[in-house]
């Protein structure tokens, strides 16, 4: 890791002093002892914005759902499987952040029963009750400090706008970064990404594609900048 | 790979002329877009049982999964990603293989639809219909060779053996490896494994627990010595 190190010399330390919070991954929602529903999401644009914060300064925490990924430099790592570890995981350290950034793809829905053991396959349809996950983004405004910026992530496949600004609004978001998961070249399991970002000043700022390290830097400047206005 | 290479050439080569088709991993069910439903194999017990057959001489193909291992020297990779994939990538090449070994943790059940846009959590509880997935393993024997040999793996939380002598009779298999996912060292995500093997005649071998590497070793070993009597 002395490269990694290197480029922590020497980039500009525009995140020195402060304490940047960052979610990353999928969450596990289990059906049974071997089975569970989960999503897409690799971790790898939080993982990102986490290597990248750290090289700008920052002091930052990373609350992981299970990847595949290594553990960035640097950055202290708190591994979680579902949305309700996730949940506590953020809740519990937000208060401490300047920046909170949800990446996570923190699944919507669980079972509504965890079984303890594997079900046998003797039916030919069944029917999976599902409960609604709690809304993490949407809290965590209300665990944090009073000039804290936070930071959503939108994944749509269709009318991104309109959610992105919907989700800016009611979950009292500093800025939303909308990406097209269904474009080539963008979102989950790409090594590059697309996305374009929403402040809660009205201010659209798309950024160019490139591979999400590019992207996780650019996005830390223009949040950086909104906490300077 | 010169090491692997070095084990190639120093392995005594008891599959040599023969065919190993391995199927590996967990399928991966779609919902939606970004949601799926899989399970916890990580496809090591496969990818090891294809390394040590290529070792031993076998020209070997790997029906994988989605799964983060590298390819394995040697070994030709066919990926997939669902059940119904995964049954035709295998019923295609049932009839060239000598040996066909089943150990991928395919999904018994797939949503009933896919839906072609991500939905939206507007509904606090929600019911996931499913319905069951084709049975690969029971179909494979009348794709195989008249004297083929056909192996498949139970991963059971309870009534092992109960399960292992029924899933052998009704499969028309010549070995079932079993596999106590609940217990440590064994199964799912661990690097070891404590496998004991039912054969058709009555045979019970257990194996020692070992790395998931060595475990395919003996397994093969046990496999090809069963071919012979």
């Amino acid at each position: 890791d002395l490269l990694e190190f290197l480029e922590w010399a020497a980039t500009e330390s525009r995140y020195q002093g402060l304490r940047v919070l960052v979610s990353a991954g999928p969450t596990r929602e289990r059906i049974d002892p071997v089975r569970y529903l989960t999503n897409d999401s690799t971790g790898t644009m939080g993982y990102a914005i986490a290597r990248m914060a750290w090289r700008m300064g920052a002091e930052v925490t990373l609350v992981s759902g299970p990847t595949s990924l290594p553990e960035p430099l640097g950055v202290s790592v708190v591994h979680v499987a579902t949305a309700s570890e996730m949940e506590r995981a953020m809740i519990d350290r937000a208060n401490d952040a300047d920046v909170v950034i949800m990446t996570a793809a923190v699944a919507d829905y669980r079972p509504e029963t965890v079984l303890e053991k594997k079900f046998k396959k003797t039916q030919d349809t069944l029917s999976l009750a599902l409960v609604k996950n709690p809304d993490i983004l949407s809290q965590l405004r209300d665990h944090m400090k009073p000039r804290a910026t936070l930071v959503g992530f939108a994944a749509e496949t269709h009318d991104h706008e309109l959610y992105a600004r919907k989700k800016l609004r009611e979950k009292r978001l500093d800025f939303v970064v909308l990406n097209d998961v269904l474009e080539p070249g963008a979102g989950f399991g790409t090594g590059t990404n697309r996305v374009t970002v929403y402040a809660a000043d009205g201010g659209v700022t798309p950024l160019a594609q490139a591979d999400k390290l590019t992207v996780a830097g650019l996005l830390l400047q223009l949040i950086r900048t909104g906490r300077e206005v």
